[in-house]
C-alpha cells in the first residue's frame, strides 16, 4: 500500500501543490510539513506539539522561545528585543515571529507550566487554551501621583496581551473599578477585552458550539477552563417551512425578497433558544458566554449573517467570503454576553462549507499521515480526500434520496423508521427505530436494502429488479416480496393493514432505487474525481470516514456493497460521528485548533465537478452497482 | 537667547527625558529626533519628509523603499520579501518596517507620484493622504473556472493594503457586483472597508472635522480629494442648560444619573444637526461622508461617548482612556455614511484633552525647533511649553473670569460686549462688539480694562483700586469714573441710564479685578512651574502661542502687561486662532498627520499642578501684577 506524496503528485496531478519546507522539533524528533512562510509556531501548533506561550502567538507574550539548531530563520524585530547578540547568533528566535523559509531543526525547550487538555472530536487531545480567558486583577488606586487612565491601569496589568479595547467596556469602566475597589476580572476573547467584571468571577468561563444544519442544530455549553461540556440541547431548524434542503432555501429568498430577513431571523431563533436552554439545563447566566462557535453550511452561514445567498445557489456557485469577517454575537441576536464574539468556520466553497472545515479539524484529516477519504453525505455531499501533506475537496449534489424525500415510503430517522435490513437465506431482517412497527425506511435503511438485493441477486449490476422466475431461483425465501404496484416492481420490506395490500406495506420501488442509484453514482463519481486528481487507486486509500447525521448511521457494509464507498476492508470504513459540532467544540477550547482550521483554507483544494471534462461519463459509469 | 536640548534638561529636571536616536535623511539632509523604536517611516512622516506609499505604513504596499547608508536597521521579514540579498546588504529596507535604534542615515528615494498637499493649521502645508480613500475597480466575473469569493474578488484588486471587512459590507455585496457589472467603487477608512458601491464614485469623498467645544461646536466640511472646506457651521452645544464649563457638566451626572445619557444625546444632536447643515450647504449626500474627525476636551469626548466623566471631575482626575478605542460614527448617532468612521483625538490627561492635542498638531509644537508656549485660555487654561525634541503640559484651573460668568457686568463676546479697552491722556476708547451701544464686558475686554487701569497707576501692583486723591493726580481725565457703588469700588466703563447712576452703568468693581487677579494668578503659575520643570526662564520661550476663541481674541499687550503671558517682545505673543479645528481638519486630510497626533501622546508629559509642593506659594506670587 502506497500513498501519495506531495512530490509524486507532481507528476500525475496537472495542478501542483503548494511547496512545502520540513521541520524537525526537538526533542520529540517530530517532523512536520508546512508551506513556507508559516512561523515555527503556528507549524508547531498545528502539529500538536506544544510551546509555551500566553498570548496565542501575537509577539507579545516573549514566551515562545525556541533555537534553530539547522538551518535558519530571519531574526524579527521582536526577536532583538528577547534576546541578546549571544542568543541570537546561537539560533535563538521567538517562535511566533519566527518564518519558515527553508527544512530546519529546532529545539523546543520543555513547558514551564503544563497545559491542561480534553479529548474532543474522534478521540483527539486537545491542548486548552481558549480564545476566551478571565484574568483576576488586583490594581493600585490612582493617585495624584499616579494619574494612569483607567484602561490603561487595566491593560498594564495584562502585558503579556496585546488587545483592543470594545468601546462598550470603558462606559462603565470607571464606576466599576472604583466600586470594586479596583479588584476585577478582566474578561477577553481573541485579542479583545469585551468586559471588565467587579470581583473575581474567574471561576466561570462558558462557551457554546453550534452545529448549525440545514435540518438541525445542535448546542453544547463547554466550561472552557475544563473543557467539560455542561449542556446539550437539539431542535429543527426553525427555517424548515422554507424547504428541506439549501437549495430550497436559496430559491426562497429570489422569490419574495424578504424571505432572507424572515429566515436569518428563523436562524436566530433557533440558536437563541438552544442557547438560552443549554444555560438553562446548567443552571449558567447567559451572561456568562463569552464566546459562540458556529459550524454550518455556506448557505446557513450567509442566511445567519443576513447575506444574501443567491449567488450560491446558481452557477458558478460563489461565496460572499470563504473566511468571515468579525462578528459579534449580536450580530446573530444571540442572548449571551452582550459582547461575546463568535467565531465561524471558514468555508472551502459553495458547497464545501464550514461544517466541513470543522469536520476535518475533527477527525485530524490535516494532521493524519495516513491517505483518508472524508464523506459526509446528505442532500449534498461533500467529499476531502488526502492526508497531512495534501487535501482535495469537492461537492455532489446526491439529492433527497438519503433523507427519504424522493423515496415513495422514505421518512426520517425517526421513530418507526426501518435503519438497518439484511437478507438471510431464511427471510428479512429488520432493525427498526424505537422498537415499533415499520412506517417507513430511513436512509441507513434505503442503503442496506438496495445492497442486500444486490447481494441476494435480485438486482441486477445496471440497477434493475430481476424477473419473478430468477428471483424465485436465487432467493426463494424473499422473492414472493417482489410484487408489482400499478405498473412498477416494487419489494415490501413489511406487510402492513390486509395481507397482500402492497399500497399499504413498507416497499421499495424501482424508482426509489433509480433515486439512490443517482445519489451513489453522484457520490462515486465524486471520489473517483478526486483519487484521479491525485493520482490515486481506491486502494491507495487507508480509510474512509463517514461523518454527518446520516453517515454516521450507515452500515459500512452495505455502502461498500453499493460502491457508495470505495471497496475497501469492511474495517477501514468508519462511521465519525457529529465531527461538525466536535470541531466547533475544538475550536472554542483551542486557539491553536482553531488556527489549524483556518490554515485548512490554505491547505484544501476545491475541486469543482460541474464543468468537468469526462464528468457524464464518469457519471454513467458510477450507476453501476459493483459486482 | 538659548534652549535647552534633551541634554541640558538632563541635568535640571527631576525627570529623564526619553532617549533620542538621531536620524538624518538625503537628500535633504533633514535631521529628526525620534524615541528608539519608531518606524524609519513615521520619523520621516512625522517630520514632514515624504515617503512613498500607498498603504500608509501597514507593510502591505511595499513601496517606502530607503537605503541605510550609515548605522544599521533590523531585517523584517518582509523586506527579504522585498528585496533581493544584495539589495539587503546595501542597506536596501521597508521604512514602515524598518526601527531606529541608533543613530542613522537614511537615503530616500524621489516620490514617484507627487503627492498633492493643501494649507491647514497654523500655515501649515499638508500632504494630502486621508485615511478614506476610494478605489474605482473593473473585476473579471466569476465563472466555474473562477469561483473566487466575491470579497475575494474586490480584496485582490486592493492588494497593496491589508483591508478588514465590515460584515454589513458582505450582506449586499453579490447582488452589488452583479447589479454592477463587477464595476464598483470601493470605500476604505484606515484599514477597513466600510462599503463597495455601484459605479464610479471616486469624484466625491467626504469628511467632516467637528471642535467638539463645551459652549461652541464648529464642523467643517471637506472635500478629501482636494482638502479644500466646502462648507462650515457653528452652533452652541445643546448641553449648554447642564452648566457654562465641565466641571458643572460632571457634576450634573453626579447628581442625576439620568443626566449622561441626556448630555450624550444632546452632544449627539449638536453633531448631526451641524453634520446636516454642511452637508446641506454644501449641496452633499450625508452618505458621501465617509470619515469625521473630533477634537474636544477630555469631559466633551468622554460624555459623547457615553462614558462616565465622574472620574475627572474628582482628585485624582482620572480619565477612562487617552487613546480611544475604534469608534464608529453610529456611535454618535451622525447622519452620514452608516459605516464611516471617527477619528477621536487623544487627551494627555483629564484637563489637557483632544482639543489640545489637535491644537498642538496645527500649531507644530511638536516640530518646531524653537522653544514655544502654548496657552489656551478658558475657564479651565491649557498650557503647554517645548519643542520639537521635548514638550510639557499643564493644565489651570482659571475659573469663569474669560468667560465672562463671575464679573458683575460680564458678558460673552456678543454684539454689544465691550472687546477693547485703551486708556489715554484723554480718557477712554472702547471697542465694541457690533458696533453698539456698550451691554456689558467680555473677556478680552477685561484684560484690557485691567491692563489699562495697571498701566495708568489706577491700580496697584497688589490689585487694588487706588484711593480718589491718587487717581486723580495720575489720570484726571478718568479718574471721575472711579467711584463707589454700595460699599465696593468701581470703575465705570460706560454710562447708562441717569446721568451718575453707576449701577445702570457698564463697570469694573474691585471684586471683578480680584476674579480676573486669581485666573491670571492659576495660569501664570501653570507656565511658571513648566519654566522650572525645563529649567528655562521665561526669556528662553520664542514665541506664545495664544490659542481658543477666547485666546485668540486677547490683546497681546494687555496679556503681557497683566503677566497672563511672560514679559516678551509684544511681536512674539501672537493669537494662532481655532486651531483644535483646524487639527481635526488635518486628521481628516493626512494619516501622517494623525499618526503624528496619535504619537504626541507620547511625546507630552503631564505636569500634575494640583499636588505640587510650593504651588500655593507659587500662586500667591502671581497674584501679584507686573511692574
Amino acid at each position: 500500500m502506497t500513498h501519495a506524496t506531495a512530490d509524486q503528485l507532481d507528476g500525475v496531478s496537472q495542478h501542483t501543490p503548494p511547496a512545502r519546507v520540513e521541520l524537525s522539533f526537538q526533542p520529540g524528533g517530530q517532523r512536520v510539513r508546512v508551506p513556507p512562510g508559516v512561523t515555527l509556531f503556528d507549524a508547531a501548533s498545528w502539529n500538536g506539539i506544544a510551546i509555551d506561550s500566553t498570548c496565542g502567538g501575537h509577539g507579545t507574550c516573549k514566551k515562545c522561545k525556541v533555537r534553530i539548531i539547522e538551518g535558519s530563520a530571519p531574526v524579527s524585530p521582536l526577536d532583538a528585543r528577547a534576546f541578546s547578540p549571544d542568543e541570537l547568533r546561537g539560533g535563538w528566535r521567538l517562535a511566533c515571529r519566527a518564518v519558515a523559509e527553508g527544512d530546519a531543526q529546532v529545539e523546543v525547550p520543555p513547558l514551564v507550566t503544563r497545559p491542561k487538555a480534553a479529548t474532543v472530536g474522534v478521540g483527539r487531545q486537545v491542548i486548552l487554551r481558549p480564545a476566551a480567558q478571565k484574568r483576576y486583577l488586583e490594581l493600585t488606586e490612582p493617585s495624584l501621583a499616579d494619574q494612569q487612565t483607567d484602561i490603561e491601569r487595566v491593560l498594564a496589568a495584562l502585558d503579556d496581551l496585546e488587545l483592543r479595547v470594545d468601546l462598550a467596556v470603558l462606559r462603565g469602566l470607571g464606576q466599576r473599578l472604583r466600586a470594586a475597589d479596583f479588584k476585577v476580572t478582566a474578561v477577553i476573547v481573541d485579542d479583545v477585552l469585551i468586559d471588565v467584571q467587579a470581583g473575581d468571577t474567574t471561576d466561570r468561563l462558558l462557551g457554546i458550539a453550534f452545529d448549525l444544519g440545514t435540518t438541525t442544530v445542535v448546542a453544547t455549553l463547554l466550561d472552557l477552563s475544563t473543557g467539560t461540556p455542561l449542556a446539550v440541547s437539539s431542535m429543527l431548524n426553525k427555517q424548515q417551512p422554507f424547504g428541506a434542503d439549501v437549495i430550497t432555501r436559496i430559491s426562497a429568498t429570489m422569490l419574495d425578497p424578504a424571505a432572507l430577513d424572515t429566515m436569518s431571523t428563523l436562524a436566530h431563533e433557533t440558536l437563541a433558544e438552544l442557547a438560552a436552554e443549554v444555560c438553562a439545563q446548567a443552571g449558567a447566566q447567559p451572561a456568562e458566554v463569552a464566546e459562540v462557535a458556529v459550524a454550518g453550511n455556506a448557505t446557513m452561514t450567509h442566511i445567519a449573517l443576513g447575506i444574501d445567498p443567491e449567488p450560491l445557489g446558481v452557477a458558478p456557485f460563489i461565496m460572499a467570503a470563504r473566511e468571515l469577517p468579525e462578528v459579534l454575537a449580536t450580530d446573530l441576536d444571540l442572548p449571551v454576553h452582550p459582547r461575546a464574539r463568535t467565531f465561524m468556520f471558514p468555508a472551502f466553497g459553495a458547497y464545501v462549507g464550514g461544517d466541513i472545515t470543522a469536520g476535518l479539524l475533527a477527525s485530524g484529516m490535516n494532521r493524519d499521515a495516513r491517505t483518508r477519504l472524508f464523506i459526509d453525505i446528505g442532500t449534498n455531499c461533500e467529499i476531502v480526500l488526502g492526508n497531512r501533506d495534501w487535501l482535495l475537496a469537492t461537492a455532489a449534489p446526491a439529492g433527497p434520496a438519503f433523507e427519504g424525500a424522493a423515496i415513495r415510503c422514505g421518512m426520517r430517522a425517526a421513530d418507526g423508521a426501518i435503519e438497518g435490513v439484511s437478507i438471510t437465506p431464511d427471510g428479512l431482517m429488520l432493525t427498526v427505530i424505537g422498537d415499533r412497527e415499520p412506517a417507513g425506511l430511513c436512509g441507513s435503511g434505503l442503503v442496506d436494502a438496495v445492497a442486500g438485493l444486490v447481494k441476494a441477486g435480485l438486482l441486477d449490476h445496471s440497477g434493475r429488479l430481476v424477473p419473478d422466475d430468477l428471483a424465485a431461483e436465487l432467493a426463494p425465501a424473499i422473492a414472493p416480496r417482489l410484487t408489482m404496484l400499478g405498473a412498477e416492481r416494487v419489494f415490501v420490506l413489511h406487510w402492513l393493514g390486509e395481507p397482500g395490500d402492497v399500497a399499504a406495506s413498507v416497499y421499495l420501488s424501482q424508482r426509489d432505487i433509480r433515486e439512490l442509484q443517482f445519489a451513489k453514482a453522484a457520490i462515486a463519481t465524486g471520489w473517483h474525481v478526486l483519487l484521479d486528481e491525485a493520482g490515486l487507486a481506491a486502494g491507495d486509500i487507508q480509510q474512509v470516514l463517514l461523518a454527518g447525521s446520516f453517515g454516521s448511521y450507515l452500515s459500512p457494509a452495505s455502502a461498500i456493497a453499493l460502491g457508495l464507498v470505495p471497496r475497501l476492508p469492511v474495517l477501514r470504513v468508519v462511521s465519525a460521528g457529529n465531527v461538525a459540532g466536535e470541531g466547533a467544540k475544538m475550536a472554542l477550547l483551542s486557539m491553536r485548533e482553531r488556527a489549524a482550521a483556518l490554515a485548512l483554507l490554505g491547505e484544501v483544494r476545491y475541486v469543482e465537478l460541474s464543468d468537468r471534462d469526462g464528468f457524464n461519463d464518469a457519471f454513467v459509469d458510477q450507476l453501476r452497482f459493483p459486482d
